[in-house]
């Protein structure tokens, strides 16, 4: 991994660069929470004080028309409230807890969506929560890992064909290295490492695949509970995202036509949807990632030019070991040599050891470069080379790191 | 990766090995659905109906001791339930959406908790939620990995702290090898590499992390709410866990002691909580998909024994071409060999090539147990060898599969 801090003369630099990456990604998250507060305030504020003052008003016209004290509807409306607490509802709702109930109030468990619709209300069955969710929870997101790794490869082998079918056209491969491609038994795992789709197109297709699930669920809810298309589709991103706030909760009704057909394709599209955007949502987070070492690399190199100015006040040559040690870097980290051909540029004087030096490096970033391109590589081949490959990952951060996880390395 | 399945010849074993996997996950989360499902049944149906038998009571009280039509009764029910979706309640509680209010929303919303206290009820609202809630999940999924990889960086490095000292002690490592290793300037990364700790300490440390935390955050809890200690606790496991059924919801009351100091208490320890439980799950996840390796591994030594015995009745030699393909994948697979330890046992004749071949592939093995061994190794090794670090994990699963993701490997 890149270690930039050890470089850098700026204090930002002084951190690790994963230290900053993670310290830029909580700043920008602190943030974004705080745009968003402000927005939600601005556009949910005023109807929350004309539902409170709707509210005050109902209740004095209810107690005045029935001559009831204030005080004793609230208290009833206070059993009422505790009554919500086991599910009972006016209009009855269906069975919390027999058997389907408890297997959707499960899966919302295990899955974290987490309605609320049901939730324990005895003593044992919180303490039965606690252990089952644990256990539950790292269950599903094994699976959802799992989800995410069959898709990527199933893409990743769609997308090749599709790119290799564009290069047997525009002649560049001929017909028959497909054939030997796929032809012996490590064919596939090894193509697939040759070429890779980019994360635009998986985030495109993931986007697209989210929505048309999201739009077909839509349709259903539509059809069976008593919401509008946009109510539904509001509920499939709260559902599909895991935050399951509650205030839609699909299936609630005592009756519905169909009703078993219903809840299965309920689940399903619930399982399809929260497998899809938990994909999707990974696959932002990569793009998110780049942004930030382009942030990052942007700041290094303000920094850096800053430093080298205050540095040539003090001496006027680059320090050797500086290349030497960076001519080790060469396959992880272009973002430094960047870096030197702004510092040789600002000026500086270097020895002609260390420019034949940097100028190997230069050649063996040419040749990958050009091999990229060859292959129909990526267009930002900047974020290749950002320490962006050193094991991140819900699972595989751990790769390498812990005995259980780890190949020969 | 393993291809056991182009190899083995069972129909389980014609499945990819991952897609077995992904199979045998499912089944068993399914089943632990179920079980789950009948358990809370069991539980809390009882209550349930205990509870709607005392609120219908209730109704009837309530009507016949103030002389109110039941319908009207419940038609101002249902008026409250609308004002409830406002955040309206008997007892005034804060206000939704000030800034303090819809920042708290926000948060709930970016972690995927969504308690549902407070949700959008305008239209404009529940649109902006939609793409607000897209990048925000997709950056805090980052920052809980990013956080992932810090603290297992951090655990690594501690316990390879304690593991050398030990080894220091006992007189197998020379003080001036650590001197060495932290000196030059790529000591830290290159050392960690060699030795890693276990995923079951590190589950450990991350259990008790977040059981300290959870004991800690309660007792502020207990003494800023009205809940018992249980309850806190039941409340942290469901907020940590980004479950968040909102049956109970920190600082929703209208006035507290010390209220901004308990506001930032509150986040803080949300925060901290959520970071360790999600890290925690993903190591028991870690745990989760060894236990289905060596379930795998169980039905594919029993189902392999029958095969081959089936396939010993056809003829009598092992086809050639089965001990060459296991030759290339010698680095990744183990299992293999052992399972064709197994088909030898059983009586089957090899060529000479062949059993020179084979015997190569041992050596290598055992060399590299023997290197392990050495290193202070794994007890379980037959994890680091069944496409455990094919790159699987929430963000690595991309990792050399899609273009921004690869370096050269």
């Amino acid at each position: 991994m890149a270690r930039r801090g050890d470089e850098g003369g700026c204090a930002v630099l002084r951190l690790n660069e994963d230290n900053a990456r993670f310290g830029l990604l909580a700043m920008l998250i602190l943030l974004y929470l705080l745009c968003g507060a402000a927005v939600f305030s601005a556009i949910e504020h005023p109807t929350e004080l004309r539902a409170k003052k709707l509210w005050t008003q109902r209740l004095r016209n209810f107690t005045e028309t029935h001559g009831i004290s204030a005080e004793d509807l609230k208290a009833f409306l206070r059993t009422y409230e505790e009554a919500n607490v086991y599910g009972v509802r006016v209009d009855a709702l269906r069975s919390r807890w027999d058997f389907p109930g408890a297997f959707y109030f499960v899966g919302t468990v295990v899955s974290t969506i987490g309605f609320g619709m049901t939730t324990p209300a005895t003593i044992g069955g919180k303490i039965f929560l606690i252990f089952y969710g644990l256990i539950g929870c790292a269950a599903t997101i094994l699976f959802f890992n799992l989800f995410l790794e069959r898709i990527i490869t199933m893409l990743a082998y769609i997308m090749r064909w599709f790119h290799e079918r564009q290069l047997r056209r525009t002649g560049i491969l001929m017909p028959s290295d497909h054939v030997r491609g796929s032809g012996t038994s490590g064919g596939e795992s090894d193509s697939l490492e040759s070429w890779k789709p980019s994360v635009y197109y998986v985030m495109l297709i993931l986007g697209v695949a989210a929505l048309l699930i999201a739009c077909c669920a839509s349709a259903m809810y539509t059809a069976m509970e008593e919401w509008g298309y946009f109510e539904s589709l509001y509920f499939c991103f709260v559902a599909f995202s895991t935050i399951g706030f509650g205030d839609l909760v699909s299936g609630q009704k005592e009756y519905y036509m169909n009703q078993e057909a219903y809840r299965f394709g309920n689940c399903l599209f619930i399982l399809m949807g929260v497998c899809c955007i938990y994909s999707l949502f990974n696959v932002i987070s990569i793009v998110i990632k780049q942004t930030l070492n382009w942030i990052l690399k942007k700041l290094d190199c303000r920094c850096c030019c800053r430093c080298t100015r205050k540095r040539l006040w003090h001496r006027n040559a680059v320090n050797p070991e500086h290349i030497k040690s960076r001519r080790n870097d060469v396959s992880v980290d272009t973002v430094y040599d960047s870096e030197a051909d702004g510092r040789r540029m600002s000026g500086e004087m270097i020895s002609a050891k260390d420019f034949l030096a940097s100028n190997k490096v230069s050649l063996a970033i040419m040749q990958k470069q050009l091999y990229e391109t060859a292959n129909g590589g990526p267009r930002q081949s900047y974020a290749r080379h950002n320490g962006f490959s050193g094991g991140i990952g819900a699972l595989a951060i751990m790769n390498n790191r812990l005995a259980e996880t780890s190949v020969d390395r």
